[in-house]
């Protein structure tokens, strides 16, 4: 197509998730009107990254450090755990402002077929994390906040059997339901059934 | 929002164009699960584009070396040239498999709001192939393939001017009309208006 280091940095861009041909292009031929400097930028941050980056210690997430901020921050609720797939669930949450406890990333979801169980996942660090107290307290309530889909579904059925052998722990899934700001005549079956057998009194 | 390295990943991919802030972080954690090797050749990429890629002496292309592959091959019509705005043009028309000449990239279209004008486009290096004869033969036509918009246009107008003056000098525009595969009845009112003024006898 191109010739020489374009056409090189195209294929590599174009490897990209969500990166289509088009888009590779366009991105490539913007980098080369771009300033030296802001190329180093990028290869910076990617040699960042290659080097390894740090995982919270405690909960898993990625950290500057080896307890990420969250977990260092004393001012945030122990005896309160939300467990969620990914780092980025942990931002979702966190931008709603309205969990005061700690995290706990799994690093996945329960998926056979792709080769992940239970030993793929941070659900052994989970169990350890309750076993254990922290500054005295004991954790008194898990929060289950897979994806509601088949996997985050069985993931979250899962753990429910592992933690309710564990007195005095409370585990609480997120609730389903319609989304807001959304049309009752445009919701799914599923997600309909789901706020219809969910329904709250008020 | 998230901590250290992968932040600043995330950063500098979002400021590449199309790429908003979903997708960067998509990206950046695939590449955290990405081989350093695959990191490595995306580096590479970066680096040999950022050391500065080469630029055809003849035709403004981007090239491997100082005369691009279509100027130096010597079956392709040196009579012909076609004038496109972007190499992505000349990509496009080579795609067609309908185009044996040579092209000339002019580097943008006119857009004064922009500060881009005449002296900022490959125009003077236009002229000068034009008054030069190569092989022996002089420029026998020029197809002016700029974008079919106000930019691409205006550009169009300026070279039909410019190149009036040459004698002997045949000089041709891509044909508007309607999109192959198209639908008469949702193509736009100026679309449908060039089609019938630019109407064939069949």
């Amino acid at each position: 197509m191109y010739e020489g280091p374009v056409q090189d940095l195209i294929d590599e861009l174009g490897r990209l998730p969500g990166v289509g041909p088009k888009s590779a292009q366009r991105i490539a031929f913007h980098l080369l009107a771009a300033e030296p400097a802001d190329i180093g930028r990028l290869q910076d941050a990617l040699q960042k990254v290659k080097e390894g980056v740090v995982f919270c210690d405690v909960c898993g997430n990625v950290s500057a450090e080896t307890t990420c901020r969250i977990c260092r921050d004393t001012r945030r609720d122990v005896t309160l755990i939300c467990v969620v797939e990914e780092p980025k669930d942990v931002l979702a949450v966190e931008r709603t402002r309205e969990f005061k406890g700690r995290y706990h990333v799994l690093g996945g979801a329960l998926d056979p077929l792709s080769g992940v169980g239970p030993d793929q996942l941070r659900i052994r660090q989970l169990l350890q994390r309750i076993g254990n107290q922290v500054d005295g307290k004991d954790v008194a309530e898990i929060i289950i906040a897979t994806d509601p889909n088949t996997e985050g579904e069985a993931t979250a059925t899962y753990l429910v059997r592992m933690l309710r052998d564990f007195p005095g722990l409370t585990v609480t899934r997120l609730a389903s339901g319609l989304p807001m700001g959304g049309d009752l005549e445009f919701a799914d079956e599923l997600t309909l059934g789901r706020a219809m057998s969910g329904r709250r009194v008020v």
